[in-house]
Formats: C-alpha cells, sequence, structure tokens
C-alpha cells in the first residue's frame, strides 16, 4: 500500500528520527514537527559528529537542506 | 506510447528501484510513495557505499537531491 | 517557424536522445516521457562514462539537473 | 502533542536563538520578527566565529541561508 | 525605446546566437524557440571548446543555465 | 513587541545600511528602496574590501544574494 | 523618498550600467530592456576582463546571475 512522504513524517512524529543533511550534518531528535517544505521540529537534538555528539535541544531545521529522514 | 515521469514512478510503486543524488550517493529500497516533487519514500532502503552498504530502514528522500530513480 | 522547447520535445519521443547533465554526466537513451519541469523518462539508458557504458535499463531523471537534451 | 516549524518560531519571539547558516557561519540574538521564508530579525545579534564574537546589533536574515534556528 | 528580454529572443528567432551557461560552456546554433524560463531551442548547434568544435545537431537548452544569449 | 523583517527593512530605509552577500562580499550605502524579494537599492554604496574600499554609487542588489542585512 | 528597485532599473534604461555577476564576470553596456526576473538587455555589452575588454554585442542577461546592477 503507497504512503506519501508526508504521511509517513506524520507517523513518525513525537518518535525518534534521523535527519542527513546535505554537506553531510547528520542529527537525531524526536520529530515535533514538520510542515509542507519538510522544514521540521526537532526535540533533544543532537548533532552526530565524527568525534562525539554535540546537544543542541529543540531546533527548527529549514527544509532544503534536507536529505533524507529516516523515521 | 509515451508515458509521464510520474506514470512511471506510479507503476514502480513496491518494487526495487536504485535512486542516484547530486554528489553521487546511490541508495536502493522498495518505493513505498512518492510526491510530485519526487520526494520518495523507500522501505528496507540501503545505501550503496565503495566500501559495502549501510542499512537505512524507511527513509524519505527529497526530491531536490535526485538525479536519476531506475525502476 | 517557431518550436517552443517542449514541442520538439514532444517530437522526440520514442526517438532516442542523448542527456547532458549538470557535473559533465551524459545518458543516452529511448525518450520515453517527460513533463514541464524537463522530468523525462528514458528506457534502454545508458550512462556514457570515459571508460565505457553502464547500462541502466529505464531512468526517471529529474528535471532540474538538465543542461540540454539533443534528439 | 505536534507543533508546526513556524508555531516554535512564534514562541521563540523574544527570546535568544541560535542561528547555523549555510557554510558554518553561526549567529545568537534576540529573536525579534520572522516570516514564512524563515527570513528573521536578531536583535542585539552577535557572529560566533572560532577567534570570538563579533557584534553586529540588529540584523535581518534571509531565510534561504538557514540551516537551523535554536531557541 | 526599451525592448523586454523576451521580445529581443523574439526577434532572434531563426538567427544565429551564441549561448554562455553556467560552468563557462559557450554554444552556437540557429534559434529555433524559447519558452518564459529561456529554455531555448537551437538548431545546428555547436559547443565552443578551447580545442575545437562539437557539433551537436539541435539541442533544447534547459534555461536555468544560461548566463546570456547574444543574438 | 514582534517585527516583521520587511518592517524592519522599511524603518532603515534613507538610513545607512550594511549588506553581507554570500561568498564574503560586504557592501554599505543608503536603503533607498527594497521589495518583497530583498532586492536593494542602495546610494552611495561602497564595497568593503580587506585592501580598502570600492565606491560604487547607486547599485541595485538582487535579493537572492543576501546574508544579512545589518540597519 | 523610497524607490523600488525595478523603478530604479526604469530609470536607468537607455543608460549605461554595470552588471556584476554571481562568480565575479562583469559587463557594460546600454540597458535596453529588463523584467520582473531581472532578466536584462544590455545594449554595445562589454566584459570587463583582467586582460581587457571582449566586445559582445547585444546580450540578454538571465537575472538569476545578477548580484548587483549599477546605474
Amino acid at each position: 500500500m503507497a504512503q506519501k512522504p508526508l504521511d509517513v513524517l506524520n507517523k513518525a512524529l513525537n518518535s525518534p528520527v534521523i535527519v542527513r543533511l546535505k554537506g553531510g550534518r547528520e542529527f537525531r531528535g524526536i520529530l515535533q514537527g514538520y510542515d509542507i517544505h519538510m522544514n521540521l521540529v526537532l526535540n533533544d537534538a543532537e548533532e552526530l559528529k565524527e568525534d562525539g555528539v554535540r546537544k543542541l535541544g529543540t531546533i527548527i531545521v529549514r527544509g532544503d537542506n534536507v536529505v533524507y529522514i529516516s523515521p
């Protein structure tokens, strides 16, 4: 059964996601919200870096940076 | 007989596809969904890397990263 | 007599085309379909590389990658 | 409970935020305003640089530069 | 007397033009058609390269690659 | 009290502003006008360069180059 | 008195302008026309290069290349 991309995002609300951005940055956090541009709200967000993790709290990611989101 | 790009995507639903992104990344997975921006949902997604395969589960790919999709 | 770009694409349906993408990649295949964004469907597609040809079967090319199409 | 990205921005009005831009620049300031493009107004803005802080007063950031905003 | 850019393109129909693209490529050919995105149709198109000329026949150039067109 | 980005630009009319562009260029001048794309008109504009200042007179800056504007 | 960017372009019609493009190219010519995308028509256009001037005749510049226009 087919599911639209935004439907899959909707099901992932309040769950942990990994977000890969252009340029190679990777974040994880709890998906708190999104909109049709794939702007995202992540709670308890962390940037995953080669040398560890950087805690960021809540972040609003502008959708045009996103490569993929993994629920 | 001509077929529009989104019609061809529609026929590929629930089948394996290869997705090539800008910058050279390549993914394969089962096409679970798409929308008019070519945002994609892939199940059982894997990133194909020079040194092997990285399993990603379900991913939502933002369409503006796509170079081509091969059903 | 003037011809709009999409009219020329339309006449090229079911015929071989060469597609040059940003970044220098070059594909050839049978033009199976297109839309107003210049998203393309190529059948029997091949990527032309310096060291040979890579067969890709059917591909859907996202239009924003296109530099030119040669029918 | 889900919250849209712009709702989260709205709650952050008159509070300090960190803004990460494409290319790696990072700013902090008091969020004075925003619009649907994520254009931002920051008061008491500072650019955070490796070798210290550059005070900028009020700045209007064009939204297409934004990677993320952290309230 | 002022002339809109697309009016000037219209007058150049069926005449030779030089087209400079982002990244430095340069083409010449007979302007066969265009649309409001500055997508172009060139007949008898040639790419002008440092080491000579590459004959391309008819090409459809996607407008977002264009830097300038010289009738 | 919140203020929209374009309202802040409007208040800055006829006053000196600093404009930082993508790629690092920096201009200052008197803000003579703007529109919703953040296209700007600067009078008595100067480009600030490492080795001094280049006087430009009036310039119309295309908004998509802007990183931030500081009134 | 405020002036919109396109009003300033309109006043510059039939007068010499300097046009700076992304990537550093610089052109001068007589502004013959423009449209709302800042597509421009320049007559007697010249590209200003480090080692001299390249005469181009009439050119239609696609607006998305423009950094600034100086009347």
